[in-house]
């Protein structure tokens, strides 16, 4: 078809059904589809939440248009758990709230860049973060992250390629696809070389929720000048088990927030005003039941890697909050074929690394939080039985 | 602030929380204040939709994602609904879902045009599309609307400005501001001209429901070559009075819906999947109760008319589904200075006709659909009390 936007046509069609349908050729015979694809927390939103998600989703107050930044109530709640978690002052005025994460980082794309500048990312990345750039015709950098360093971004990579035209550096910690967990004194470092190139730190912390240890995971909202360098982007997806109501938020300075709301207001005037209503109570009632996910997700670190431990030509190359980055034994052979192989095989559902970067056929993304440890630990089996050639 | 896209600093901010600072103002001395500023339902959603919404929002089956293109059960309902409007035998495979019509305008324009192509549209326009083109770098190009002939675009500018860049002709119709209806064998005429210049037809209808009179609004779906030229946009909010949950849809052929899912998935994933699964109840089941409200909408239409009769100098330009253009008496005062004095001195919120275009200084939006004819005969007195100067 012709009158295509070639920058959209150009694009491969989205990854997350591709993988589904070869789920649904797997024939059930050793047991129910392990599904580590798209990720989507295995346990249900609170009860609770529930509750109020019908609640407000009824009531005749929310059916009209809210404030294209986000409602009062859910901007307070955000603005004073985000302050809370960094030790830092922030008010609802830094907070502007969006539709999910993907939209958290377009409208920020947009806001911030246009036809022709750049953007720096690490390889692998988060791929509709980097459809997202390529198509606005925003050129894409790739920071590589070398796999025997953990998967965090090489410096001096990064150093050479901050360029004049560069209007960004984003990245996502913990780490989608990787798991890799960026240590805070890392994340200072790339603070100090953004803000000395005059470039914006893009901060994706989705899986935040999900970090094992206490204390902050860096202290970048504190830095005096953090309005003119940082922007963070989060998602209530994963926290609060509820994608499909789609929220998400951009923390930014005032200014920022302002640039921003204008993208918004042309990508869809406000976010869906009931859930957001609604989070705004769960964030300070459900902060136990938030805790105990987090124990829950680090009981499947655990059962993940005892489960891989014993398949050693399986090596799990980086683990984090939420996903594993996995080595798989097959040499030669691309991470498309083997993903599809175990799903179709032995139904086991994952991304293959490939869909994440340059370089990368030897690894497959397992979203393991979506199974609990006793599904997890028939990975073992499931993984034995792959043959492949 | 230095390092925001100049595409969107040079944006001024988004007119409807400005003008609703100026409402704030009149301090009610002549009664409630009459709102015909943003186009929203003044009576509220069917109590059973509402049951429903609550229902689906507090379901756990619909906290997770849906499929990128809409859920197949509105897909379907809304299938049929078009199919019904317009005689023409649309499948599911032919429409997107959205967060919105603003969203599906926007995912529409980045699927068909880039940075330096063009999209042509009319002037008035609705100032949303206008800022998502100018944002995206996509070259704006107006047809003049002349007054003198109900508002409807004049097929000679348009023939003379259908050159190759031109990607795309945008309209709406019943159109946002003027209310004016678009007649059959001007899209006819519109439709080859597109056609012949290999430009797509962008057809908004999201007041279409309000529409008076039998029959389609046009015969365009039934064309042999439809998904070649026409792409239809719409929007669940004003019909269905639930802005607040934000659902739109896109119809179009199965190759271009393709193209807007790869879009989507990046702007947003999919749309909220709770209220997706009310309207496709709703569709069906509240079919009277929107033909009750399209004949309150007539009664309001002849409020208005009337009220606006016992003003000799006002002038109604112009009226439609939803909105009335309106020629204020105040010669070489700008619309914004009108509108704004209307709603501080005798609480009248409106919007500049400025804001929609080029030379619309005489002109303002009422959106009269907001209000109920009780409180649009109002407006005759509240009018005749303004001074200005």
């Amino acid at each position: 078809m012709t009158k295509i936007n070639p920058l959209v046509r150009s694009l491969t069609a989205p990854p997350i059904p591709a993988v589904a349908a070869w789920a649904a050729e797997y024939d059930g015979s050793l047991g129910k589809l392990i599904d580590l694809a798209q990720a989507v927390p295995g346990y249900p939103p609170h009860p609770q939440l529930l509750e109020w998600l019908g609640q407000e989703a009824a009531s005749p107050a929310n059916a009209g248009y809210g404030p294209i930044e986000g409602q009062t109530a859910l901007r307070n709640a955000y603005a004073a758990e985000v302050s809370r978690i960094y030790a830092a002052g922030l008010d609802a005025a830094k907070i502007h709230i969006t539709a999910g994460c993907n939209q958290a980082f377009f409208a920020t794309a947009l806001a911030i860049a246009g036809s022709g500048d750049r953007i720096l990312m690490t390889n692998p990345y988060y791929f509709n973060q980097e459809t997202t750039l390529a198509m606005l015709g925003i050129e894409v950098g790739l920071i590589d992250c070398d796999p025997e360093a953990g998967f965090v971004p090489d410096l001096d990579q990064l150093v050479a390629a901050l360029k004049p035209d560069v209007r960004a550096v984003a990245l996502v910690t913990p780490n989608n696809p990787t798991g890799a967990v960026y240590p805070s004194d890392l994340l200072e470092k790339v603070y100090d070389l953004c803000r000395a190139n005059g470039s914006w730190l893009i901060l994706d912390e989705t899986y935040r929720d999900f970090l094992q240890g206490e204390g902050a995971p860096h202290a970048l909202f504190q830095r005096p000048d953090w309005k003119d360098v940082l922007i963070g982007l989060y998602s209530f997806s994963k926290s609060f088990c509820i994608p499909g109501h789609r929220l998400g938020a951009i923390t930014a300075g005032e200014e920022l927030v302002e640039e921003i709301a204008k993208v918004m207001d042309n990508l869809q005037i406000c976010a869906p005003k009931p859930p957001q209503m609604a989070v705004a109570k769960a964030i300070p009632a459900l902060a136990d039941w938030r805790a105990e996910n987090r124990e829950e997700i680090d009981r499947r670190v655990v059962a993940l890697k005892a489960a891989m431990d014993k398949l050693p030509e399986w090596h799990v190359a980086s683990i984090g909050a939420y996903f594993a980055f996995i080595r798989h034994p097959f040499d030669g052979v691309s991470a498309e074929l083997v993903a599809r192989e175990l799903a179709r095989r032995v139904g086991v559902s994952c991304l293959p690394g490939s869909y994440f970067g340059n370089g990368l056929e030897r690894y497959l993304r397992f979203a393991f939080a979506n199974a609990g440890a006793e599904t997890l630990v028939l990975l073992t089996d499931r993984l034995k039985r792959l043959e492949i050639g």
